[in-house]
């Protein structure tokens, strides 16, 4: 399998919905993603957890699906989230994301009953063993209700081929560290307002909602953290950490919806039970992004 | 809306699979269900955790759903789990389920995203509003990621009328005296080795998937409660506290689908990634059958 | 060793100290030791949390420990709580208290570095070795710091010959129900809201400062459960369950204190940094003990 | 109050005692302080969590506090350590080191009882009232059973004039990143496997016993952060980390006395129920030091 280099920042799309919710709005995810790659996004991460991926029926995953990596069109590498409750399901999406051109798929070990770490393994494998793409694994307890110990992704890692990169989100240091320590597999900072110190612990991308909104404050980050700057990666880091900690605090699909119509991008809401950005919110959204 | 007496052992129903995991076999269910009236349980719930509704595509639902209303045929009262990620599609089920029969639907705050307090208010109150059936509101943080706090609960009864009754898996005993002593709603107990105290505190009723495996001892525990034998009672629990355990920590589905094909009827496997009883599991159950 | 029959309700006693807070009073000592004994508790303990052990100086410890068990006099059993931060000073307290007359000594691993198994082992294994009590081991996480797992206790039980009772206080059920099922060893409760639950359970006794307030109250609970009376048990469990709240929350030793005061026995204050119950808790106090 | 600058390498001592535990080494004591001095670091820390001083008397504690104070002789400033369960003896011993000549006193909330946020307030303000001497607020839940919010935190720097530095030891670096965008109060970290993400994060110090074993790597990390060279920084904690993680795991007593003792100082054992470094972790340590 022919390996993309991941690296950078790592940009999430949102799925835009008609007013009514109930219809996928293509033109303005086409539009979304245009943006994301003029403001020079290394990657492109469609139908994540900001892209709302479990609040979509199957076909309408298919359908952002198909079309984000048709909009994309290898300008830059894609990352497709196909993680699902049910193995078979999430075999089915990764099939059909290598079918559509994604360079990377990502797996989230989503869960009802909570997953023996054998159990998990074999969703790995078999998930896998079924596609020829590199696989990003993911953990992020706090949505999907699993907590892979760094142990447990070593192993993974170790037994099934193609899982090549990880993406952290817990938030926790001492997991890069582990990760750094214990093996050279690359891994990426899923949780904002840890950026700056998932750089310096040695992440080699931010995987991130963030640059739909502020895309030049999030490179710049990079950039000094490639040019050695600490005290200028420092600085960047606290003039966005207020946005980071807004979009974190208060639900990525609901406040990055909302900042892309502050900027003219009208991407309707999150689908319900999850609110739209109330009036408040919308206010201090406001401030932060001056 | 009138509204059944829910009391006593309510039994849950697995979905049982063919061979190959890819279809519902609604004989095996039939059978279930009919065991289960035959031991007594005075009420059933199907697509509970244990029935594996959020494994089920939106087609293999309904299919579970109707074919279980029907089977009972109003011989018990029936609870029906109607959960979903979008409050859209948990309406779409409890109209099903209204339409279909069901007596009561029950409602597990599911999500992905962290639900606020208002998102789950309203989440209550558009079901809630879309049928004429009561709500079992139950709370489960280690299978939804939402915890529900009493203040909450209390909330949500107060301003959703048809929300009646309260299932509390948390398996937090304090939790049962604040609703007994902050207001009159009935509560139910769904953490299988709390059974004795949940009755011992004022709860109602057991939601239980043992009855598939061990109906006598359970009915015959909430006998005991009834005619105010503790000692009784206490012997009994005792007595069926470790299959309690063990279905526990092995997993409703897994366990009781082995349970189940011990006794002679063939229910299939859980779906991937739950994986079936191992054959240590399934000696130590024997054991623990016997 | 003789071993007494250790059961029902075990009284906390509190320690009064002078106004300025610098010393003792063992007068009102004396007077609330002889109420306890009056009101019908079947054994003291002084000098346990509710006896702001940690809080006095060796002297003051040793003065306490003497005068107590001097004033109980033998009427009924008495359980002193020796613990300390380093093995050796509880060595010294745990003989201390078999000269002057106890009848068991209680041990809580107090930490301020995490302990380790083998750590919390040896230290009871040298109280053990150094006394010809039994002692009362002491499971308090929320105070100690250190949470031992019902299998550490069963092993500290089996290889210290002299541990023969467990005071459980996290207030996890699930913990008495383990230790049921894999021992005989009397357990206590020492969790005041899971009164109830842990008589169901099948706990020998309740370690508990209440009996200073409301001493009627909780020899009745006991005295129903006795009498296997589950719904009388019940009822008089919610009569007192308010009051066991609020010491709870409140703090046991400026709410019992404050409770005393109400009463006419004036035993001052807790001491710095702990503050004395504030003038809403103690019109709360007010209504619960009416 | 003249208040001294504190930045850098904040070297902990240990407390050696003789070879049957009962008396302080003065002279071992001594010549730890003299070579951490040695070494370069740019603070000393007596009578903290390594210094063992909640296993002290009183009378110990004074010795280990005074010889201490002059020994150092203001070479590099001083920082001592004054917890204690009560407000009365914390001023006491606050008191004293402010005679013996302290620079600074630390002040953890250590607790029994869970202290409110108007206790752990009070408590600050009376210690601060009763010495002309900065004091560095510490926070860690871990061994104090307290953990202060950063709104607390700024509460009390606010109200008590002479807490005017913070030492974080949560481990989490979002505590930081508040202190900093919230205040200007110099923070030091405690943890030590957050060395180089805390400077990164703008801590202005390391509060460490590893000056005890390693002090050039310490000392070189804060070179390289001071220097702005994040990849050297980066080199060098990882260098250490696999030491950091080490004392950390087998607290820091045990192993910063063990060490010692390789590098030809004997300093005795930690106090029971703390066990001495057992010949496993020896040899490890021999290899880490290597």
């Amino acid at each position: 399998m022919s390996s993309p280099t991941i690296h950078g920042i790592i940009g999430y799309t949102i799925t835009p919905f008609s007013t009514d919710g109930q219809r996928i709005d293509l033109d303005a995810l086409g539009r979304s993603i245009d943006r994301l790659i003029a403001s020079g996004v290394h990657a492109i991460a469609p139908l994540g957890s900001t892209g709302e991926g479990a609040y979509l029926s199957e076909a309408e995953w298919d359908e952002v699906s198909a079309y984000s990596l048709q909009k994309v069109d290898r300008r830059v590498p894609t990352i497709v989230s196909v993680s699902d409750l049910t193995t078979a399901k999430a075999v089915r999406r990764a099939r059909y994301a290598e079918a559509h051109g994604a360079d990377v798929v990502m797996v989230l070990p989503a869960s009802y009953w909570k997953l023996s770490e054998a159990e998990i393994l074999a969703h790995y494998a078999t998930i896998g063993d079924s596609i020829g793409l590199p696989i990003m694994l993911y953990n992020n307890p706090a949505t999907s209700g699993t907590d892979m110990s760094v142990d447990l992704i070593l192993r993974i890692i170790k037994q099934v081929a193609n899982v090549t990169m990880v993406k952290e989100s817990t938030g926790d240091i001492q997991r890069m560290h582990q990760l750094h320590q214990r093996s050279d597999v690359p891994f990426y900072n899923g949780c904002n307002p840890l950026a700056l110190e998932a750089f310096t612990a040695g992440a080699k991308g931010w995987c991130t909602a963030a640059p739909n909104l502020i895309p030049q404050l999030n490179l710049d980050l990079y950039a000094a953290v490639l040019a050695n700057d600490l005290s200028k990666a420092r600085e960047l880091f606290y003039r966005q950490l207020p946005l980071l900690e807004f979009i974190l605090k208060g639900g990525l699909p609901a406040t990055i919806k909302a900042g892309l119509r502050l900027t003219g991008l009208e991407v309707g809401d999150p689908r319900l039970p999850v609110f739209p950005l109330g009036e408040a919110g919308i206010e201090q959204l406001k401030t932060l992004l001056r």
